[in-house]
């Protein structure tokens, strides 16, 4: 097991609610606040705290238009946070890898 | 996207330290204290924490045993450890999966 796999999972792609959110701007840019709120389920609370680490990483980008004579406020993925993302799910999928390769069958693996 | 995959990853193995601690525990089973801080490279403090939330989830058990009058204490995932791990991997593993099937090409991304 190569322990510098866990120590290289950029912490702020792996806490659970912020890699969903950028998988979903990784599938689908350019969503609105309302948006990923339905999606993921999230309080408006959680959203806001995530985007914020988000965006202080220079992962998401923020996008202000006007349309109709109301602004709209889009979120993406930036090309930074693109590859971060990329770097992380090698990182992840080294590690599911390694485990699967490694792991030592026990009586509850048989059941 | 399917959001709940997120929501079902576990927050007692998701953790990247725990992460680590359990791969480890199930490839080599029976590790010692030292053995493990070692191979983790984690502070006595923060191996001692994650071992404690680890046992209170009850899937890390304690074996004290006594050799040649010197009290051994040694570490191992439990059956319940064991599941959860493996349940874990295969989210994590569809999360990529799908992350890298619904990926939508950026110019970062030609780089």
């Amino acid at each position: 097991m190569d322990p510098d796999l866990f120590q290289q999972l950029n912490r702020v792609i792996h806490e659970k609610g912020r890699l969903a959110i950028v998988s979903m701007l990784a599938a689908t840019p350019n969503l609105s606040f309302s948006e990923m709120k339905e999606m993921l389920r999230m309080t408006d609370g959680n959203l806001t705290a995530h985007i914020r680490t988000l965006k202080a990483a220079e992962y998401v980008a923020v996008t202000k238009a006007i349309s109709k004579r109301r602004s709209l406020t889009t979120y993406s993925l930036t090309q930074e946070g693109n590859l971060a993302f990329r770097e992380y799910l090698k990182h992840m999928e080294a590690i599911v890898e390694q485990s699967r390769s490694s792991h030592i069958p026990t009586p509850s693996n048989q059941a």
